[in-house]
């Protein structure tokens, strides 16, 4: 039994981002420095003006071209650590940056280096205040307890699971995902379809992230069965799903789509919402039902997947990419039980992949 | 757009209650008094053995026979107020013992009387540390920012709407419904089908709040149109759908069918929750689906309806059961613009409350 914490502030609406000060503790609107981690995609400064930004604010651009890692998490930690600590941090991105805001905000307050605290319940104290910020729905990152880097000294993909993680406010503005590629709205929207589905298939059972799941399962298929995914409606509540899926999986646990998926990314450094349907569309033999309604998604937003990914690669690689599946050893066994590796064997493991 | 805010913290599973230090500020934990304000069905004493009481710690067993009033809260208040002020107050029972826990918290801080912080967002500062343990699911009081109360001097039945009327953590232990009466678990727990088919219904949206309604509604319908309401699996998932429900409430408002019941709590002190489902029966011409859903609930459950309780009233009850229940001009508004008074005429009320 888990003391389970969510976000408990939110603030939700369109033209919500420029209400920001609302949300910020008295102190940092006055004395304290604000520190707004952006994801390079509005490099243009397409946002700023929507941002009630003080003379002493920073602002950071996050590239967000490879998947956050270590390295990056610490550099940004030490560009900010050279001056006085900020009083708050804003992530506004994707999952990427709005993860590199959570990982930031802690190292700040527990010191060290990111991969310090990659694992479980391993951050001491809490972080800077922070506050997440969705511009395109889907990762949940703006509602779990875990932010995910790529450690690749350890060749791992590991988050900082904690308490301390999670986001002390979050602002869910759907005029932020109006912009977002049409392709890249639909994979990472179906982050949430994935991570509802491995919960909902697992061992492990919890009766609120069950509910939550249930209800997130229930919009994805209204807005990907029908005809415009994008509207300003479907918007929105695809920014509500992606908040409930991020919820439910604070309580419960992926299965075998998310270690595939960070097996691509650690190998092929393929971005992970991409990942996740990719494998989803292998998985047949596991999500027989699912695999047939994400076809049917597809078909209805027509939207084409990569294909041919993992084929003819060296042995070596589908070695690498078989260590670097198994080694998520608690999603794999909330899927297939303890037992997990008698199932996917190394050529089972590299079967899968082949079909990718 | 309102700043939303939610309990963040609840530990949930059979046995919760036991863990309830695990929930408690350290502080309290050492040299703090807990105050423990139980349902007075508990008065045997069957709870104690769950509570890991301390030698300072005291418990108090709360009338509900009546629905809660300004005047018993002022009272448990002034009883508290007498030593050194508590560091925890647990509201252990259903929606009137929490409703109570909640009210008593604020105003050992803010001081003053109940009275004075009926309506929207008078209460000041944070009550004392406060936890809510629902022991029948239905009232959504456990995730709700209101507390409501009947105030006789000023005849009416209000709530303090605030965001400190907030419990700090909730415990959702469904072991503690297992005793719970058939008949009052049915009302009970249609007070959150009832919250969720007023949201809806309603003008103002809020697409959270919508989220959480869609799925406690699909919740309630799995357990009261099934067999067994009672199991130990539906006392689970309802335990949840109606924190789910107090959550839409929140951000959201009721309908017509609480000021109607509202009026009955008045004039004719019927609880809450069987006077919802009182309402909710005669109300045909404004919710016909949920009508007639609900009667398919009670024949599946066999649960009776009280009649005929407004019939034969005096000119002057149906005058003070009218003026009762159109003061609650927000949720009637809601329900039917803001032109309600010129549908619900004094004529239409009467006879709607003839119906019951």
């Amino acid at each position: 039994m888990r003391l389970t914490k969510t976000v408990g502030e939110y603030l939700l609406g369109f033209g919500a981002l420029q209400q920001v000060d609302r949300l910020l503790p008295k102190s940092t609107r006055q004395s304290g420095e604000r520190v707004y981690l952006i994801d390079h995609f509005f490099y243009d400064g397409s946002l700023l003006p929507r941002l009630p930004l003080l003379k002493k604010d920073r602002v950071l651009y996050i590239d967000t071209t490879d998947e956050p890692t270590t390295e990056q998490v610490d550099a940004i930690t030490a560009q900010l650590r050279s001056d006085a600590p900020p009083q708050a941090i804003l992530g506004i991105g994707g999952g990427s940056t709005m993860d590199i805001a959570k990982a930031v905000s802690n190292l700040l307050s527990n010191g060290g280096s990111a991969a310090d605290y990659q694992g479980w319940d391993l951050v001491k104290v809490p972080g800077v205040f922070k506050v997440g910020v969705p511009t395109i729905s889907g990762t949940g990152a703006e509602a779990s307890r875990t932010c995910v880097m790529m450690n690749h000294a350890e060749n791992l993909k590991l988050g900082m699971n904690s308490d301390h993680t999670l986001f002390d406010r979050v602002i869910l503005d759907p005029e932020l995902t109006a912009t977002v590629p049409r392709n890249q709205y639909f994979f990472t929207g179906m982050d949430t379809y994935i991570h509802c589905i491995e919960s909902l298939a697992g061992r492990y059972r919890h009766a609120l992230a069950d509910a939550f799941s249930h209800q997130a399962l229930a919009v994805c298929r209204e807005i990907f069965l029908s005809g415009n995914m994008q509207s300003d409606e479907y918007r929105e509540k695809l920014m509500i799903a992606s908040f409930l899926g991020g919820s439910a999986i604070g309580n419960s646990l992926v299965g075998l789509i998310h270690p595939f998926s960070a097996g691509l990314s650690m190998v092929l450094h393929t971005h992970h919402c991409v990942g996740n349907c990719i494998v989803l569309n292998a998985m047949d033999e596991f999500y027989p039902r699912e695999v047939e309604e994400f076809r049917r998604m597809q078909e209805s937003q027509r939207v084409a997947l990569p294909r041919g990914l993992c084929q003819g690669l060296a042995d070596s690689q589908y070695r690498a990419l078989y260590e670097a599946t198994i080694i998520h050893e608690k999603p794999l066994a909330n899927a297939l039980g303890d037992d997990f590796r008698s199932i996917l064997t190394f050529d089972k493991v590299a079967e899968i992949f082949r079909r990718m």
